[in-house]
This record gives structure tokens, sequence and C-alpha cells, in this order.
């Protein structure tokens, strides 16, 4: 019996990353294309076909190909559309029929489509640190704070497509910081890239504590980071804070979906030198005493650059 | 085809109800016995066992009997144990494997057993307000708060069997109260039977404000309820503030799973008049925009009396 492959699509901001891959996970041919240099969804989708027709081309498979996967912000899977994709400079507040529109664009391949989030989490469970986990939380830490939760094996969608919001759950309840999404004291206004630059530009000015940081014009996660490294004080108390939220809030977690375990993703979980300790003993310390030190705080496994492809790869095996 | 039944068991801390259910949910034939003159499992397995005998034999359904549902206190679907249940007198901190002697006494009729909350979703989905629907999560208002979760028509039973502890979420971050689990701030030190007492004490002691419940002793759950019938201006402001923190949570759990509605039991929920109102202003300020004003807040239809029997019966037929 011939192989087969699919087709994996990370959508992104700025560019839209495509692979084909085999069953095994390793991708055959990859190339990307600029997201942002589009106004309409349509010259986009053209586009997006020309590249996934030159990559099968590449891959010498192109009787194979059994579906298309797609990651996107604010991708529906049960619609197959992006709505209301605002960091999409063709997304803005439309609800674009994206699955449908690529799959006529594809001479009727088949296209399943999800968020960004849920296709991290399916890339784990297949490829990853979640291999043969049925029940696992993954929270994707870059510039905002993303999620796809994973219960009895099934990706949850919840009943509008649009379930595993976590990133928009209450960190801190009272004078919390201004969200993009319109709320207060949202967890990824802490623990995203973003927010930890904002904890830190907030310290620099609350205290007079000596940092590497004070000597940059702006400052962000990843000067924390490097800051951290060279064992500066304010950035450690940083990861510490951030840990903590995250700990926290990781808690309430446990306690409604009794995870296996919680993987961590993305930019930001690479300080995790400085994050898994104060994430752990908050987290222990919030949770019911049946799970404390019992829930597993994993890291991607995935290669950074391979991930996304991976992860929306892993959505087209399902069709 | 003859017609089937179930037995459905509620074991509460100090009575256990049993019924012989059909599958229109009709009660065919009911009893009470006590759980706490017990202080070892096993005689109250024999007595419990001689109970059923006697209402399958008062049914006329002998023949036809599937199986037993067991909601208890601590119960893992899992395992069929009820494990460290400090609220049955011959629970403590043991391990007891009640579906497996259970199913021995009633020569080898199938068992299947949950948490009590579980039982109560399950029975809502069957035969309650939550029929039809996929995705909803069950929040039970008694003494404490307990909670069953269903996505895509599934319990929640999480990697170990005791996912659904929405009752100890995080209400309150800093100086919450002092939860029996050991923790503070859980969301039941507020919003449950005990928790509005809890205020009402609390606001009683703290304020001067002229109020009917000066004149009792000891103030009960229902106490506050009777007085903000009356128009007690400080009973209806401890609802408010007790469904502000209801709501505020509701927010979290809609974030993680976009229920289509949050359901509503228990001796608390019957005070909806006054509860409805403050939860549902709090739930729609505090949840991301795409779900404002969506997701519907739902109060049981079950029959008080028969609504634990039938919750744990609906277990039964999934045998």
């Amino acid at each position: 019996m011939e192989e087969k492959v699919v087709i994996g699509i990370d959508v992104g901001g700025q560019t839209t990353k495509c692979g084909v891959v085999d069953a095994r996970g390793n991708v055959l041919a990859q190339t990307i294309i600029r997201s942002d240099s589009f106004t309409d969804s349509e010259p986009f989708v053209r586009s997006l076909a020309e590249a996934l027709n030159k990559i099968i081309a590449d891959s010498g498979m192109q009787e194979s190909v059994r579906g298309i996967g797609v990651g996107a912000p604010n991708g529906n899977y049960y619609t197959g559309d992006i709505e209301n994709a605002v960091n999409l400079t063709w997304g803005g507040t439309k609800t674009i029929h994206f699955a449908k529109s690529l799959s006529e664009a594809m001479n009727g391949l088949p296209v399943a489509l999800t968020n960004d989030a849920n296709a991290a989490a399916m890339g784990e469970m297949t490829y990853g640190a979640a291999r043969g986990m049925k029940n696992f939380i993954m929270i994707t830490l870059g510039t905002g704070v993303g999620s796809g939760i994973v219960i009895n094996g099934e990706m949850v969608y919840g009943h509008d497509g649009f379930a595993g919001e976590l990133g928009h759950t209450c960190a801190v309840r009272h004078n919390g910081r201004l969200c993009n999404c319109g709320k207060t004291g949202c967890l990824e206004t802490y623990a995203s890239a973003v927010g930890v630059a904002r904890t830190a530009r907030e310290w620099l000015e609350m205290t007079d504590e000596p940092s590497l940081l004070r000597n940059l014009d702006t400052v962000t996660s990843k000067d924390v980071y490097d800051a951290a490294k060279e064992g500066d004080n304010l950035a450690i108390k940083i990861f510490e804070f951030t840990g903590r939220i995250l700990g926290e809030k990781f808690a309430d977690f446990i306690e409604f979906s009794s995870p296996e375990a919680i993987v961590l993703f993305g930019g930001l979980a690479r300080a995790k030198e400085f994050l898994t300790e104060p994430i752990e003993k908050a987290m222990n310390a919030n949770v019911l005493p049946l799970w404390r030190n019992k829930v597993r705080l994993v890291y991607s496994q995935l290669k950074e650059s391979d991930a996304a492809i991976l992860g929306a790869s892993a959505l087209a095996w399902e069709l």
C-alpha cells in the first residue's frame, strides 16, 4: 500500500508555514509565505494554494495527499471559519470561510481547521510530549496565552467550537491589568511574553532595585530571560512572579478536568529553568490535596520550527 | 420485549435513598435507609442490599433489573471505590470497594458508581433541564459546592476519576475563607449553604445595618432566604454577593469548556429569584465578549425528592 501524507499549515500574523508531513511526523517539504501582505483573504488563499502545490510537487507525493490541516488564530473547528481574527491583516471583524475556500482552491482536498493552540495540542499528542496521554492541557506561552484541552483523548471544542480560552480566565480579580479583549486581570496580561515585559516595566518604575534591565531602552521578555541567566535578581523575581500566577491558575484547571499533565509550549516556555519551580510550588499549594505533587508539568518536545506544521497536520489525519 | 428497569442509589451523609426506575424516569418503588448508623461499610452494604431486594419485589420487576447506579461522596467512576469520604460515618480515610461489595451482595448485578454531583449531572442530562445538551456544567449548591461537567455528551472524569471539583477552585485569592479541604478562598466557602450562613454571620458582626436576621440565635441559609423574601435588605445583599462570586467563577468555567448552559441544582438554588440576576451580571461582565449573554443559566427541573435517585439510575443505563 502506498504511503499517505498530509499537509500542515500554521497561519500566523506575519507568516504562514506549510509542510508535507508523513505518518511518522517527518516534514518532507516545507515553505513559508507572508500572511501580512494581503488585506483580503481571497488572494491570500490563492497564494497559499500555489505554495502548497509547489511543496507537494517537491515531495513527489502528488497522488498521496490525504487532506489538509490548518491552525489559525480564531479558527473554528466546527465551521471551518476564521472569525474576528484581529491579528490577521485580512481578518478583521469578518467571518472568513477559510476551510471551504482553501478546499476549493485545492481541487476539493478536504480541509480541517482549528485554532493555533488546539493545533499545537494535537501536535503534542500525536508527535510530542503528550504522546499516549488521554487527558492533558496544553498552554502556549507566546505573545498571548493560548490553550488546547484534551479530555478522553479528544480535543475540547465546546458547544460552539471556541472552548479553551484559558489565557482569558481571571488571574487577578481586583485592579488587574487591562487585556486586549477588553477585560481586566486576564492570565495573558501577566503570563505571556508581553505580560512579562509589562511586569518588568512596572517593577523597574516602582522600585530602585539595581538590575541589568535598567540599561535598556525597552525591555522584552527575551531581555528578562537573558538578564536572569546572568543572575540578575530582579529578572529572576519577575519569573518567580509569573510562575506563581501560572501555578495558581493551573490549580483551578486541574480541579476542572484532572489532567495527567500540563504541557507548556511557546517562546516564554524556553525560560523553564526560572519558571518550573515557582509554577510547581504555586500549583501544588493551591490544588486539592488529592492532586498535590501528582500532576506533571512538562515542556513541549517538538522542534520549534516544525511544531506548528506538525500540530496542524495532526488534524488532517482525522479527516 | 419485556421492559427493563434499573436501580438508582443516592448515598448521603445521613440517609441513603434508593429507587427502582424505568426507562422513562418513573420511580416505581423507593425507600430510604440510614447511612449514619454504621461505622463499617460491610454491614451498611448488607442493610442496603436487603432494602433493594424489598423494593425490587415491591415493583414486581424481579426479572427485569439491568443494573445499579450509585452516586456517593468521593465516588470514583473508574475504580468503583469510595475514597476518603470523611462525611460518611463508615467512610473516613479508607478506600472502600463499594461497587464490588454491592454487586456481590446483589448476586452479581452490575454496579456503576460515581460521585454525587456527577450523578446529578447524569440525571439532568437524561431526564431534566439538560436533556439534549452535549456540553453543560452542573453546579450543585448544597452544604458544599459540587460539580459535574459534560463535554461532547460525556461525563468528564479526568485521568484519575476525580475531575469536576469546581467547588474548590479559588474564588478569593487573598485572605480567603478557610475551607474544609485545608485550602483558603475556595468557591464553596462562599457559595454553599454553609458559605451563605457564614457571610450572614460576618456581615451581622461587621455592620450595624438593621436586619430580621439579628433576631436569630444562629443563622442558616434558609433563614437568609426567608428574610430576603420579606424584603430584608441585608439578606438580599448577601445573595447579591453570593451571586457575584458564583458568576465570576462561571466566567472562568465558560472559558474552559464553552458549555451551552450552566445548570444549578441543590437547596441553595431554590433562592433563584435572588441569585439569577447577580450571577448573570457577573458572569457576563467577566467572560470574553464572544460568550456574553450567550451561555444560559438554568435551574434543575427534577423533582427534588426523585432527583438524586434518577441521577444515580441514569448511570446504570450505561452499564
